[in-house]
């Protein structure tokens, strides 16, 4: 992990069409602030179109990423997600990186990836309001962001940046997430 | 205007090279989810990439936009403000659309382009703390979004979404910006 090693932590943010663009520009921003790297991965291709019809270029395609280790994985959410259910690969990689103790979070919906993939039962999360009822035995927590061991989940694009604060505090230090919640004047009355 | 009209209303919101990719996003991604038209248009090309390395594709360029009439222009800042301060044809534009009656808003660094188009002298302003000083004759305020006349501006990436949600309010109603606000579960605490 990043934190303490000295090492630059590494992050893959999956991107498909329909990904909720608040979502996935604030994680890739705020984290790019804290000097973590970013790789963000196209699923259906490198140009993928969010949901309010934002195109943004990414790094890679998923199928590129999936055989790497990561610090963390992070999930945008908006309709995108069943892309995301539906992809085994992704789901496969989201298992190994929980098993090796990475980090792994989702907003919005996309706590439902982490459910198919077996990674919520007895755990405690943040989601979209649609999505509760399909995260069998995980309990839902009405918070912007939960943290439960190594799994970060959040409710959607109004809670983005704290979630994203949430993930610098995790990979760079409490004092970083800090100076980057400063450095954008977050809730700084 | 939009509002009460029973018509859609149109935003432009100018894309430089540089631009600060939350507060862009921000914008477009509210606005649209209000049912409000948006026209991203690329200063430099139609593919800019932000601060943080996030490129945007935009809907056309800024050179083909500055003759049409718009019921706001929305000035993301970031780095890329410095591009916008120096478009004399985006300065002539803000000024026509600002005598015309139509919302002026910027964030971040970007209440600078209004100054230098002359658009802020006695007015109320928020801006980034490090844009405070080339703003004469406007007097800072420390609030996340300032409403002065037809005149909306914001402090940082960190106070984006009150900002979106302001012109929404503006352009689409207050009862639109509450729903839109709830859609994204923003300080439902």
């Amino acid at each position: 992990m990043g934190k303490g090693t000295g090492s630059v932590p590494r992050v893959l943010v999956p991107m498909s069409e329909g990904f909720e663009e608040i979502e996935a520009v604030s994680v890739i921003d705020i984290l790019r602030r804290a000097k973590i790297t970013v790789v963000t991965a196209g699923v259906q291709g490198r140009l993928p179109t969010g949901s309010r019809g934002v195109a943004i270029a990414c790094d890679s395609l998923l199928t590129d990423e999936l055989e790497r280790s990561f610090d963390a994985i992070v999930l945008p959410g908006g309709p995108g997600t069943a892309s995301l259910v539906e992809h085994e690969g992704l789901r496969a990689a989201l298992r190994r990186h929980a098993a090796e103790g990475a980090l792994v979070a989702a907003i919005c919906a996309a706590p439902w990836v982490l459910h198919v993939a077996g990674l919520l039962a007895g755990r405690k999360v943040a989601c979209f309001p649609s999505v509760e009822d399909r995260l069998d035995g995980a309990t839902i927590v009405y918070e912007e962001v939960v943290r439960d061991g190594q799994l970060i989940t959040s409710r959607g694009a109004g809670t983005a940046i704290p979630f994203a604060l949430a993930l610098v505090a995790e990979l760079a230090g409490e004092q970083v997430a800090r100076e980057v919640g400063q450095s954008i004047i977050f809730r700084a009355g």
